[in-house]
Formats: structure tokens, sequence, C-alpha cells
């Protein structure tokens, strides 16, 4: 490819969009551009990489025996209904209708239409075990789509489902699925941590999340040095030391608390540690039910936890006149005396002699024991993991930022319950599927590899997904002759190298100076650059420079093709 | 790949909502199934074809020059409304509303898209020209969806987009893409006549279908014998015979005329043909505006072309209230006295003395001359071609039936202008670009093939595209001995055609008998059959069936490899 006739060439200013590194670089390099925000463009140098990464994907999906189909984007809403997911998918789903009143999702998920589709078909034990996936455009109505194309409105997912008699088989594909995200992400340049995670509005009750260690990414991590626990910080599990064990349980008493509404208000009242108090918090659930919720004073509240403990899928903080028609007062909240439901965090069985506020505008209650001053409705572990914090097994946790460019998740019967989709047992007995599903999204993998691989001037393209091979480009000569002459050795390696099908891409501009032309090949970041001038001319040579390497060299224009060949054998 | 192990075998009863023969095929061989009317999903099976399809389309389109890219599905529809296409686009547009507000129209074509992406560009005469095309899904509100994979509400496109200084350097794109098109319509199997043919929605001066012959086809064209003049019914132009041009002109007379409301009575009353007669009939646009058109009494209205002349988007004929109302008498209608807008066909030129309704009830005039006693507002030609008729060079036409598979479009400025669209010419000079587009439905041409391609039995797919290239059948042995011999020679070719990237389904299912065997094969339509069995092994023979061919032969295992490469080398 000739890069005058390239669409989509690089631009100078920076993208007012980017919120990240890999977006600015892939606006500015001329591999993506903006629709409206959250919607991308991927133009003709981008959809070369993208493609990439699909086939690469498909390939790993096929070795591992899952089988290639597509569902349409429409979903009737109703299969949607079956499964309740029409207000409840976590994500907006967006519905358009059409002229005969029919209404349909945009696909956000298929697990509907997968299940919807397998049930069509009468099938029998023989027929099972199966992964069918597809490469389909995606929905999300986010609200806010800001990262880039680290978080977008719309975007190519691989997503996979998998059907199985039971369990045991199930397992074998979870494993299955969990070695080839790995083979396909490592193939990629990616390291991917496999976390546990919240299975979300997916539903079933186990999932992992592949996350790449980066600062912008959004998903937080607790994980040992030793890699032997990983987990998504909202399911992360740590152990809470008991703080004083040997302390005499005193008698409670109120006091006059002349405070601040805050955790550090009563350190500094009582010059006593956080973790002596005990943090309340009052909760209003997306069914309007109020719930107070009690940990240790040092310890944070993780919402996602708290929800699955409570069953609902969001919650707000009650506001402080509904704290004060509860009966209590903001900043002196306390599990003391409320007549509503409690969650209690398993942290409050660690401490003796907690202080806390007694309901009351500067009150505080002193002494309170857990059990013998109050109890809770419900026990359960809700605090995020605090660093310094160990795991059942005695280990030190280390948090990590990272973005989630893939996910596995156990389904079990969630879906094919709700949906009657059954096979025949050996028996003859109907029995619902157990499922998996298994997501790649390609856009964000893309963006990730780029915030891995990239340095101040620009994108560093691991071989195997880079949009060509090999950068060449010419630099004007003194005279036209000269310049001819350029010309005509540039077009020879040109042809040499589209023969042995080596993908190049040569700046053939004639109107560019020379730095603007390094700088667009280093900006768009392809692995190899190869410089034809007047100067290596006169050395019967070309100037050879790796955008991974700081050095430039020149290699003699006979031995281009056997560098090229190793060059390119190392992917 | 392994029969047991394939998702979406199969099916043996009829599906009810297959309208013509490929898509009862596709649905019963297990390639597609339908979600709702008019969206399908694609099968392992048929998402085999579909690939290879688009592959041949993308190399063809690559080799061509044009850049692949992709758009996002949801076009901001403030776009469309720049080219005032929200509700003139032919199809009914899908809307989407986003949770804040924005709206969005489902691409159904993405001419906006592309010109919006272009235009984000400042680009100059150095950029131009240069071809982008992208495959996505495209969604159509079709009222009625009846025609399988024909007609569909949602598919794949191959759509293209073209930009050019002007109209000599597009008209040279125009002839790439035609020769492009012929040649992957060719490498599919299919002979596809290239139409003139109406721009519709799209806009633009003028453009060509690629038409596949065929019964079920829903494209109408009229053709020469030698192939030099095609065109679809919508644009073919004939020269009218002039009829009776030695008669003398006589004096115009009303009388009572005891007859029906029809052509036809009118040629019963008179025993005259229906050439002699004027047809009238009474139309209102859209914009709810009444017309009178007139054309000789043996022609047919084409409401498309008459659409063009009158700068409408539908016409729908007017009510006998209406006929009334406006002067005239349902059945009775002429050019004679009605004071408004007249459309009259060029036929009207060829006739001496008509007769006609006098706008009263059965009240005739006869001997009207046009020009003498009435003239039109516009003359212009609203005729259908009628078989019989000549083309202006003296041809006949023949009539053809066919599916359109792909498009061509000169779209001049239409886009570029309303959506002012822009490059800076040599002189600095903004000058709003000229363009072209390409479309290709990879759903259809794939029904396409199988309409062309199948017998009684079962599809018959050209190897270019087949889902596999070989199916392997196993029988059962009558001894597990046996059993277990075939089984392992079986085994064997699979191996060894893996190994040479043969695609081979193997039908290794046990409890299926053989008859059942071959008819799901032959339903299927994998190029080349191979049976293993007691009585080949017997012969250290396989059998081999080529499903375009009725005879079976055995041939020795020593030479499969070497049949086998001949067969596939004849591509």
């Amino acid at each position: 490819m000739k890069y005058s006739r390239l669409f989509g060439k690089t631009i100078k200013e920076s993208p007012r969009e980017a919120g990240n590194i890999s977006t600015k670089l892939l606006i500015q390099g001329g591999f993506i551009r903006e629709s409206v925000a959250g919607r991308y463009y991927f133009l003709p140098l981008g959809m070369r990489v993208h493609d990439k990464i699909m086939q690469i994907i498909e390939k790993e999906m096929d070795a591992a025996g899952a089988q290639k189909m597509i569902t349409p984007t429409l979903h009737p809403l109703e299969l949607w209904q079956e499964t309740n997911r029409t207000s409840s998918a976590g994500f907006e789903l967006m519905k358009v209708k059409d002229r005969r009143g029919a209404e349909f999702a945009l696909g956000g998920t298929a697990e509907e239409m997968i299940v919807d589709l397998v049930r069509k078909f009468n099938l029998s034990y023989r027929d099972l075990p199966f992964t069918i996936y597809q490469f389909s455009q995606k929905f999300r109505d986010e609200l806010r789509a800001r990262g880039g194309l680290l978080r977008v409105r719309e975007f190519m997912m691989k997503d996979a489902y998998s059907f199985h008699r039971d369990e045991v088989d199930f397992k074998k594909e979870y494993e299955n699925m969990w070695q080839t995200y790995l083979r396909i992400f490592k193939q990629l340049g990616l390291n991917a941590l496999v976390a546990e995670s919240d299975n979300g509005y997916i539903g079933g009750e186990y999932c992992h999340e592949f996350i790449v260690e980066s600062e912008v990414g959004e998903s937080r991590v607790f994980a040992t040095e030793d890699g032997s626990y990983v987990a998504h910080e909202d399911v992360a599990v740590s152990c809470h030391d008991i703080m004083n064990p040997d302390e005499s349980i005193k008698e409670m008493e109120i006091k006059e608390a002349p405070r601040g509404p805050t955790i550090q208000d009563g350190v500094d009242l009582y010059k006593q540690p956080a973790w002596r108090q005990i943090k309340s918090v009052l909760y209003k659930t997306d069914q309007g039910k109020f719930v107070l919720v009690a940990l240790r004073g040092d310890l944070e509240i993780n919402e996602v936890k708290l929800c699955h403990v409570l069953g609902c899928l969001s919650l707000e903080g009650a506001t402080e006149d509904e704290i004060r028609s509860l009966g209590s007062e903001p900043g002196f909240i306390s599990p003391l005396k409320l007549k509503i439901k409690k969650v209690g965090d398993f942290s409050l069985k660690t401490v003796r002699n907690f202080y806390t506020g007694a309901d009351i505008f500067q009150k505080d209650a002193l002494n309170v024991n857990y059990g013998r001053d109050f109890t809770v409705d419900k026990e359960a572990d809700i605090a995020l993991v605090k660093l310094g914090q160990k795991t059942k097994d005695g280990k030190i946790f280390v948090e990590k930022l990272g973005i989630e460019v893939g996910n596995i998740f156990q389904l079990g019967k969630h879906y094919s319950s709700r949906m009657h989709a059954t096979f025949t047992q050996e028996g003859g007995k109907e029995t619902f599927y157990y499922m998996g599903c298994y997501g790649i999204g390609v856009g964000r993998t893309l963006a990730t590899i780029v915030e891995k691989y990239h340095d101040e001037r620009g994108i560093i393209w691991p071989k195997v997904i880079a949009p060509f091979m090999v950068h060449l480009i010419t630099l004007s000569g003194k005279t036209s002759e000269i310049q001819a002459n350029i010309q005509a050795n540039a077009q020879v390696v040109y042809e040499q190298m589209q023969a042995e099908q080596i993908d190049i891409l040569w700046d053939d501009r004639h109107e560019v100076s020379a730095g603007e032309k390094f700088a667009d090949a280093d900006l768009i970041g392809i692995p190899l650059r190869l410089v034809i001038s007047e100067r290596t001319l006169q050395d019967h040579a070309i100037e050879w420079k790796e955008r991974s390497q700081k050095e430039t060299h020149m290699i003699p224009v006979a031995d281009l093709k056997e560098s090229l060949h190793l060059f390119i054998s190392h992917l």
C-alpha cells in the first residue's frame, strides 16, 4: 500500500476526546476516528489490526473445538422478558420498535438469542457438549463514555456459549476456555491475570475476568505476590485480624460527644484508632427498603458485595432527612436502636468495646459489643479488602489495577431453566442444559495492546498484529536523476515484498519532509522501518530500523531479503 | 469436523416460513434458522459458506484497490436529516434513542456516515481518489418479509464508497467496480446480467444492478437477445411504433357508451384494439396533489418512472369519490376537460383518432387527437416496456426475471453538496467530492447460489464456497471387529485430510442408517462424498461420488490422495 493512497492519514492535533494514551495514539495515527461519543470508526489501518486480532481469536477458538455462527443483531424483546433481564441487565439495554410494533433489544449479550436457537432443535445427550461463538456488534447504553476505546457504547465482541449435560462436563470446557484465553492473550503480547469476579448482570454462580495490568484500567484486583489468589475487588475475601482479644468487656455507656460526623472526628476525639469505631451506613435499595450496614471503622463497604447480600441491583445512601425520619442522626448512626433490617460485616466480631454514635446529635455510645449490645439480621462479607490484610491462608494482598479484556462465566441452569430449554437424557428424561459463556472485547483488547506497547513517539505494534510489517520511506533526492533512482529502487523493494506477501506500507509522498515521515512512522508503529535515500544508495544499502529498538543500521541491498525473513520469523 | 459434534444438524420437517427452495434447503440442511420473520441465524455450516463468500468479495475488493474499514452501526440521526433521508429513504428507517435522548438510525446504507467521516479530514486533491468499503449489518424495516434469505430485515452487506475530484475520475472507478463485481459473481458461479436501473432512495443520476436470472427473483429486466441493452423495468425505454399514420384525422364526437369501466369493455364495445384507446388514470401524490396520467390503452404505467417525472416518492390511485369530486367519472376518465396537472406518455403521439371516456358515466369521446383536442403539462416516458416492442435501434426485447445481488451507483455530488463535504483543489479552491457507491448483499448472494445449484435432493455447492470439500460417511459393520476396522480406516483418512488442510466433515454417527446418511449428504451438498464400509474395505477401496454427478465409483485407497488433489485443483 502506498501511503499517498491510504485513507486515514496521521493527524497533528491531539484529539479532544482521548482520555487515555491508546485512544490518543490510535486517533492521531489514523487507526480510528470518533463518530459521536463512545462510537468509533475503524479506518483502514485500524481495521487491519482489528482483523488480525479477530483472526487470532478465531483460530484459537476453532482449535478449542468451538463452532462459529452468528445471531441477528436485533433480539426479540420477549426473549429478554423470559429471563427478566429487560430492566436488570446491568447496562441500559437499547430498545427499538419496528413498523409493525414488534419490540427488539439491541444485543448487549446474546444468552437469550442462543438459548432460543438451541431450544428450536430437539437435541439429545448425543449432541452434547458443544460450544458456539460469534463475532458481533454489541451495544451498551453507557451514561458516560470517556475512556476512548476502553469504554464504548458499541463494539465488536467475541461471545461464546457452551451447552452441557451437567456441571462435570461444563467444568472441562471452562478450563478449556480458560487455557484458550491465556493462549490468545499471550499471542497478542498481553499477560493476563485471571481474577475471580462478580457475575454481575449475567447470572450464574462463578466467573473469572482476564485482566491486563494498567494504570488506566477500571478493574481493581487483590492478589497475592505468588499469584495463588487473584480476585476482583468485588469478590476478594480477606481475613480480619482479631484486634484486641485480651481486653476485658466493659459496661456500655452513653456520653456527650462534641465531635463532627466523620470517622476521623471520632478518632480525634477519643485518640483511639478507627478500627475501634463502628461505621454505620443507612442505604435505600432499588426496591425502596432501608437497610443499616455496620462494619469496622477502618474498612470500606463494597456495594457490589452488599447488593448480592441484599438481592438488589442498586443502592443509594439515605438522605439526612430520611436518616432523621428513621430515628437516627447523620454522623451518629448506630446499629443499637433502629428497627430496620441490619447487615453486619464479619469484622464486627474482631473488636471488643467499640465506640459509635448513639443516634442522637453529639452523643456517642462507648464500650459497645457485638452480640451483647446489638445483633444484625445478617452477617456477611461486605467489606472491601484493605491493603495489609491477609488471605485466609495468611498471605499478604497486593493491589493491582487493570483492564478487563475477557471473561468466562459459569451460567449453570440460569438461562435454560428460565427459558425451558431442555435436552433428552439417555433415559428419555428432559433436562435443562448446563451452560457457560465466554467473552472477549476486540476493540478494548486492541486499545490495551497500545497501552502496553508505545513510547513517547507513538505505537510499537507487536509483529503478529501490526497493520503492516514494513514501513518503507523514500526521501527526496537533490536532482531529478537521483530522485528517479530512489524511486526506481524503492519500486523494486516494494514489488518484491508484495510478491512475497510481506505487508508493506510505502510512504511515497513527495511534498513531505524527512522529519515528518519519520515522525509519522514512529507514530504509526509498524515494526520495521526501511529508508531509501541518496545516501543509502551511494552505499548500495538500505537503512534498517526496528520500531522497538533505538539504533539504525545500514544493510546491503543484497542482504535485505534474508534479513527480512529472519525478522519476520521471530513473530 | 465430526458430524456428531456439529451444532445445527439437518431437520426433516419442511420449514413453514420458506417461500422459496433456497431458504427451504438452507433451513433443512442446517445452514440457517429463522429467529423471527426476516431475521436469520447463520449456523456453523451456513457461517462457513457466508465467510467464504465474504473472503472472495474481500480479496477482489482489495485487489481493486479498495480499503476495508467499518462504521458504527448506529448512525446519528442528524446526519440523515442533513440529506433529508429520514423520511425518504425508500425503506423504513429504524430509529433508536439512547438514555440521554440522542437519536440514531440503524444503518440501512452508510452514505451519510462515510461522508461525515471523510469531511472530518481536511483532504486535498493529493489524497484522491479512494474507495473505502465495509462489511456491516444493515437493517430494513420491510413491511412483509416472505422471501426467506432473499428479502430480509437484517443482513450483511458489503458496501463501498468512492471519492473523486470529478466525473471523469469517478467513471474509471465505476468501470473498475463493474468489472470487479463481474469477477466476484463469476467466481461464485453466478452469471450476472448488468442492468441499467433506477437509483431509488440512494440519489444520483445513474446506476446498474447485477441480476442473476431466476424465476423467484423480484427484479424484472428487459434486454435484447444480444445483450447490447439490459435495463430494469423501471428504466427500460422502448420505441413505440406509429400505429395508424395514414388515417385521416376525424371530427371529435361525444357518444352514449353502454359499457363497463375497463379497457377491455371499450374494446368489446367498439371492436377496436386497445391501442386505439386512451388510458387515463388519476393519482394522488404523497404531497396530496392530484395528477392525471394518460397513455396508449395497450400499455401499462410504470409508477417508478412516474414518480421520477413528478418528483415524488410515492403515489396512490384516486378513490371513486375523489374522481367524481374532480368532475370526472370512474371508468370514463379522460384528459379532455379536467383542470389538474396532466402527464402524457410519448405513446399518445403514435395514434390518430383515439377513443376515450368523456368524464361522464357511459359517455365516450371518439376521434380524439392529441394536440388538437387536449394537451398535457408534461410529455414523458412513463410506460412499462411491452413485450414485442423494440429498442431505439430496432432490436426486440425479451423479458427476464432475476435476483438483484449487487448494485453500483453514481452519486455525483448528491451527498457531498448536502453535507458540505469538500476537498482542496490544486489552486486552493474547496470543491464538493464526486462520489459513487457499490453494494453486494452477502446473504442474498448465498441464497441465489442455492437457487442455481440444487436438485430435488438438496444443495450442490460450488467447490469454492462449499462448507466442506469432503463428506466422509462410515457405514456400520456386521461385527464389532469389522466396525472397528471401518472406524480405524476412516480415522486415517480423516486425519490425513486435516493434515493437508482439506475441509472434511465425517458423518461418524452410529445410530443412523446408511440411507439417512446418504440423504443428509445430498441435502447438505458437499462437493465430494466418500464412503467407507465393509464392502469397500474388502476391495481396499473407498466409494467416490461427486455431488454434481450421478455415478459412484470405487477408487483404491492408495489413489485417494492423488484423486483428491486433482478434484480440488479444479476449483
